[in-house]
């Protein structure tokens, strides 16, 4: 019963309220010969969806960002009841979610992501090079992320963007919120004319396991804890699927002494760290879950006092909560001074907020301490000067993010520490929590192992739909074997390399923004 | 002694001649404590490499091609000593390999592999996301392209060219000729002022595994068999560090009715393929190694017959010969029908040419048949109507390339024939051999497992540079974080995403072909 959630129950996904513990309902898992005649759909779907224009395309995500919208409130509700994440939080990521959708619509249209060329080599050789679309993917969605990294979030709405099929698994953290989202996202795609195939979601583990080992599956997606992505990536290996899993991390973060040297700044950087390790109860892939401050900066002080005043909040699940509990058992044994706030409520997953004190001496590589604990809690290491903490800094794991708060343009140790940094993650903000992560053309949500299992790979930004596509030559083409967009004057409006030389169409028109 | 070369000698790589079988010399491995010299200065050459402008590394590859064009005979004679390759090949890929030094040369140049970026998302956060190099790589070259995919062909430039250190593992097949041409690059590297680490080589199997395991490494690439490829994998699997292998592969090739409806454009065709599947002893990872023929054309007596004619040439290795003798034989047990060419004559690892008659039923998903044998060996397939061959070839493997013969632009099985080889290969030639792998923008020499372990990525063309960066963002930089190209007025003049519009500079002047 170890790895099951309380009062499971063989063939279905029980839904639990985390603000009270009590079951709420349940959602029945998909057969398996129901998943086989999914993954049929996808593979039928595939081919389908790599000949529609990027502009069609676009107009089925804006169809689901328009359903989404409609239905906001009701999604908020029934994602509180599962996650215990609030109103207000899942509004925003709803709206966030809709907002990504139009993103990645725009991404496709713009049309860089098929890396067209053609290049006449000789007398006897012409090559013509683009990306295709891989064919059908499945999407293992986050517990913390129901929206933004859900069953229809940044994984699938890239899929979707750069042409494949998707089936997405139901995520046992929110289960009816899952089936809810995916049967709203299929009405409004089906609506909007897109193939049947083109997007379905399963429910429970062994579905899950289906589509790892099904050879319809040409691409896996999964956001979630290191064991999971991990186990993921090992089974996938063998029949060499690409496997992209976003894991959990430690993301750390380094005050400058200029950056701490008024109290009112030390104190203002020591509640932006509270607020940011203990935002959605410190459920973020992206939680800075260690910070090195100078010593004599009263930072500790700061964050032991404003932890004390952070109110208990739900984290998602009883799986979660336990974990929670034994991480901080395993960081007491380590790490030993501990400062939480007042003890949980005792209602439902509520945690408080923990913070450990930790010397940089037990910052080896291999040390728990470098591991991510998911949930409220971080650890603060006071250094006595900044040269002492570059190597422990060189020596950390793959991360998906680090900050360096400093004393301005002029501070002359932000190079220094941004430069041990960057080896080692995918985004470093200055003078910024890593928690928020717009969606942009220059985002990179991913970083090196085990941040991720792909480093050149992003979930988030304009780089996501690169995971979904993969390059094919033709060489010596005819008319009838090249993509419209190199066969014909180019009616897609995308860039191309002509003979070595990147060219650029009119712009297009589809756009969330004028950039007129 | 199974997996070992005849007359293995502890310490040392013995260096054979593959006319004669006969032993010519040896080379001493590197030493563990050597191994970890070699780590460290690459390690220290890494942030040297990434700071330097792609203009100043694209001299040093160019310095590297003039060595290689100063010493051609000389190597080309060593080569041959070791390869058995022959003179005319070498000098041949010897000319071809400087001049993928100058084309990656370009393409660092040209800088769209930097995919430099930047957003103003807000007025509080701004983005800049680029590639950066991601350090010290691990090259494993192959046994059959001593300098294309040697010590220093196409995986050790486009790393070198993408900002990487390189330490290169000599192949055993040819250890005196890797040690020297290593030597020639080191010194040419000195020369044009690249630093210490640049590039380096080392020497026998538990060298190489140190360089797997070791932290240092960041990426790896291979190129060889698919045990070999997936046991390096499977090795590096453990710390996550990611692995392009690319392994070999069947490489179908089809000819539609059309295209052998008279008799001389069969036996034009059937020719063709001898010479392509012959060539290098069939030792190319592209060799078309199974071939679909119209039943009725003549085109598998016309093979046999050509096949006949083939004088027998010197496989690579002892073991490579082994391999082929007993890849053979188990062909034989499962399609029987087989011709020969005339008995090899003794010498050395000389081989003769083979060819089966094989029949679709036999051509299931796990057979024998549907595996590389490497060496001048292919399958004939007849099929009475294209229509019965879809499945199969929708069911191979992934494959680096495939083939298809036309009647010409208004043949109507083509597209049918390119749209079920696409999805499980890199390229695709019509009305052309597999075995040519031009040099250029728009070439793909890669594909879907077990073609590569990463499909997203080529081994040749310019795409080749971004198996060796990753990106990274910067959440709202200052002058003194971000890379030159985004601080100041583009100085290395490269492609720009400003505000998710792409952008080109002024074209720059490095380029071998002159586009003006």
């Amino acid at each position: 019963m170890s790895t099951t959630a309380p009062h499971a129950v063989a063939g279905v996904d029980a839904s639990f309220d985390p603000h009270t513990g009590l079951q709420r309902g349940s959602v029945k898992h998909t057969s398996p010969s129901m998943v086989d005649r999914v993954l049929l759909r996808a593979v039928n779907a595939a081919p389908l969806l790599a000949a529609t224009a990027p502009a069609v395309r676009a107009r089925w995500l804006a169809a689901v960002a328009d359903a989404l919208s409609v239905h906001q409130e009701e999604l908020a509700v029934l994602g509180d009841e599962e996650t215990g994440l609030g109103l207000p939080r899942l509004r925003g990521e709803i709206a966030g979610a809709g907002q990504s959708l139009l993103f990645y619509a725009s991404v496709a249209v713009e049309g860089s992501y098929l890396a067209a060329s053609m290049d006449v080599v000789s007398d006897t050789v012409t090559l013509a090079r683009w990306n295709v679309p891989v064919g059908p993917v499945a999407v293992f969605g986050a517990s913390n992320f129901p929206f933004g990294f859900g069953v229809f979030g940044h994984d699938v709405a890239s899929a979707l963007a750069a042409g494949c099929p998707v089936i997405v698994k139901a995520h046992p953290a929110h289960p009816r919120l899952s089936v809810k989202v995916a049967s709203i996202a299929r009405d409004a795609l089906r609506a909007a004319g897109a193939p049947e195939g083109t997007y379905d979601c399963v429910t429970g583990f062994n579905a899950g396991l289906q589509l790892v080992d099904s050879l319809a599956v040409k691409t896996i997606s999964f956001t979630g804890s290191q064991r999971g992505g991990m186990a993921l990536r090992d089974r996938a290996a063998a029949r060499g699927v690409p496997v992209f899993a976003e894991m959990g991390t430690i993301n750390p973060a380094f005050v400058t002494s200029a950056a701490a040297e008024s109290p009112a700044a030390a104190e203002n950087i020591a509640a932006g760290f509270v607020a940011s390790f203990t935002l959605g109860a410190g459920q973020f892939c992206t939680k800075p879950g260690l910070i090195f401050v100078p010593a004599g900066s009263g930072m500790f002080d700061a964050v032991a006092r404003l932890v004390g005043e952070v109110a208990p909040a739900p984290l998602l699940t009883a799986g979660i909560e336990a974990g929670f509990t034994s991480g901080i058992a395993e960081l007491s044994a380590v790490a030993g001074v501990m400062v939480a706030a007042p003890s949980d409520d005792g209602d439902g997953y509520a945690a408080a907020a923990h913070v450990f004190r930790v010397a940089l001496a037990d910052l080896m590589p291999g040390s728990r301490l470098l591991e991510e604990c998911f949930g409220p809690v971080a650890l603060v290491c006071e250094y006595d000067y900044a040269g002492e903490v570059m190597d422990v800094l060189a020596g950390l794991q793959g991360s998906l993010a680090a900050s360096v708060f400093t004393g301005g343009p002029d501070d002359s140790e932000t190079a220094t520490v941004v430069a041990r940094m960057l080896p080692n993650v995918g985004r470093v903000t200055l003078n910024a929590w890593p928690t928020g992560v717009a969606n942009t053309w220059s985002q990179q949500h991913g970083g090196p192992w085990p941040a991720t299992s792909r480093p050149e790979a992003t979930s988030v930004g304009g780089g996501a739909l690169a995971r979904f596509v993969r390059p094919v030559a033709l060489q010596n083409p005819d008319l009838q074997t090249l993509p419209v967009f190199l066969a014909t004057e180019n009616p897609w409006k995308i860039p191309c390399r002509i003979d070595g030389v990147l060219l650029l169409p009119v712009p297009s028109s589809f756009a969330p923004k004028d950039r007129s």
